[in-house]
């Protein structure tokens, strides 16, 4: 078995574990910084190891694209490409055909595209995914899965349910027949907001007996609320001792729910996207670092954290990097995000220990979001 | 006295040395990295102590305009602004006055000019110019010069020879009766190739007794032949026991020269420059690093650095990130090429100690210039 999850604690549906990998052992909940090209915008590896980084996120879609899956294997993998020797997950290049290429033709045996790098027809199947994933050599793979939109209707939810299940099983079938390095296959939940087609689809991937399970579809405009609606289920749905990640979700408040609601794992291009668009994120909110009102101050960004940002620049330097665009703004600002979510979650995993995660999440929930009614949106990059 | 330079030994004209500063002391020949508007692009403060950069330099034109050098001090001054506890250089802001601004009006007083940021007309003055250095904090500061293109006419390179030792007089003055931290005042040679007009020059300069000189209006198009043509009086024309700094000039070949010729600092933005366009210096030559040829390559940039690029990143890995457009690529690529230069002013000071700079030098040249007519040219930005 590649991979092993012990539940240490639990409080509510809230789970503390302790995720055992081929590459060492991680603590969830756990948010996995995202390196969409084989690189975390911005950050060294070593950066990443000192702000706490556990597990790194690459996009298969776009590293099959570029540099190629046969390179980056010639490159000796994504552990050696990257330079990051902790555990990796890849996605299976779903999520991004549906929402990044042109062109797309779809049908039971998989999909195909234009890459969006150079118009190249590209096709992706339940095993071609597999076997990309299986090259680059990531410690978690993801199935094949279709996307639909968040505004489909419920018919075409329905249709992508059954064939996601219909692809799972076609991964795992080659994920079984091929022989490469330990690798965990994971299967994902799809279903929209519609609690009937959630359960039929959980129902149809636990019964593969996979290492871990994913919820996808969701943090695709639905809102916090509908999202709440699809993950009160989940602790029902999925089994007790596996991991259970949810895709592509990162705004704070809506980990804070799923934690609660027994979710493990995390990915988000928030921390390094709102770094590069200069808004750090802090226990009392988002600091607009291009704000005028920060020339002058020679404060730390924010007076509790430990990062390397906040140790040695103020905010009116940091202020001053973006506005004279010089690279080391967006660095130090993805560094200082990344490190609020190792933070953050280092926090939850320890209320969870402590069997306080019911009282602090509301406390902390106020600080974050004074205006409890708006999500604080994000700036266009 | 607020800089002390020890010569520890000397090859020919060559100088191994000490140069003792308030904020610790630096061993010289030095290559300094240059943070333009206070930032040596995609380094951080720590990647630089690393790589064992010792002085950095900073833009004194680019701070006066932004963020301002009132900002810079009630930000701390330059020193916490950029996170650099060991030793900065600021220049005066002539040279890029001279080749950046639009619209100068020039007189005896100063150079009236328009920002080319937001266009806002400044006057920078011989007194203004130690004024802001006060401000900005720096350890080294340099004169106010007039720096003439490099095909100007004689009498125009006799006139800011002539002008330039007016200012550098004004600044002593400036600088004798402004009360700051300990600061060390640089004045510049001028005379183009004219060694007539280089001597006349020095010998104005020299009579004020500053802490240290540099030698300006050179790397402006002259070329090799023509800067060593211009060094080679450069030991009998500046005091033996002061630091003499070369200015703007980083390409290996020259910088080899100079310190033979007796020069002990440098700066150069070519390091960064090129590590943000790709090419990586090295021992034996320069390396493009987005050839295909690359693509597969599974081994270090360099073998025998010991950089932090080289020690985890493949050259097949470092494409993919400029061929990505991933910010790592540059940062990356830059610390290698600061490493370089450290390690090879690490090594002109051990070929110094041993009295063997005169045999390594043409080896050395040997390989890094296979083609020993062409210099090779950068590319583009």
């Amino acid at each position: 078995m590649a991979l092993r999850l012990d539940i240490l604690q639990t409080d509510g549906r809230a789970r503390r574990g302790e995720l055992t990998t081929p590459r060492g052992a991680v603590q969830t909940p756990l948010f996995m910084p995202v390196g969409t090209a084989g690189s975390v915008k911005g950050v060294t590896p070593d950066q990443l190891h000192a702000l706490g980084a556990q597990v790194l996120l690459a996009n298969t879609y776009h590293l099959m694209l570029r540099p190629g899956a046969d390179t980056v294997a010639r490159l000796g993998g994504l552990h050696r490409m990257m330079a990051w020797d902790g555990p990796i997950l890849t996605d299976s290049g779903g999520y991004q055909v549906f929402s990044l290429a042109h062109m797309r033709t779809l049908d039971d045996e998989g999909v195909t595209f234009q890459s969006h790098i150079d118009g190249a027809q590209v096709t992706l199947t339940p095993q071609s995914a597999v076997d990309i994933q299986r090259a680059l050599g990531a410690d978690i793979i993801m199935q094949l899965d279709e996307c639909p939109p968040g505004d489909a209707p419920k018919s075409k939810v329905a249709g992508a349910v059954a064939r996601s299940a219909v692809w799972a099983q076609r991964c795992k079938q080659r994920w079984l027949e091929t022989d490469a390095p330990a690798q965990a296959l994971f299967a994902i939940q799809q279903g929209g907001v519609h609690v009937d087609l959630r359960a039929e689809s959980a129902e149809r991937i636990v019964a593969l007996d996979l290492p871990g399970y994913a919820v996808g579809g969701l943090s695709v405009g639905e809102g916090h609320d509908a999202m709440l609606g699809v993950l009160e289920h989940i602790d029902g749905q999925l089994p007790a001792g596996k991991p259970r990640y949810l895709m592509g979700v990162g705004e704070p408040r809506d980990i804070l729910a799923a934690v609660q609601a027994g979710i493990d794992m995390f990915d988000c291009v928030l921390p390094t996207r709102n770094g590069r668009n200069a808004q750090a994120l802090t226990w009392t909110g988002r600091v607009r670092l291009r704000n005028a009102r920060w020339a002058d101050d020679a404060g730390p960004l924010d007076d509790g954290c430990d990062c390397y940002a906040c140790r040695n620049f103020s905010r009116g330097a940091l202020r001053h990097l973006f506005m004279a665009k010089e690279m080391l703004g967006p660095t130090l600002v993805s560094i200082h995000n990344l490190n609020f979510f190792a933070q953050f979650m280092a926090a939850i995993r320890q209320a969870i220990t402590d069997g306080t995660l019911a009282a602090d999440a509301p406390r902390w929930l106020e600080r974050m979001y004074p205006n409890a009614d708006a999500a604080l949106p994000d700036e266009s990059p």
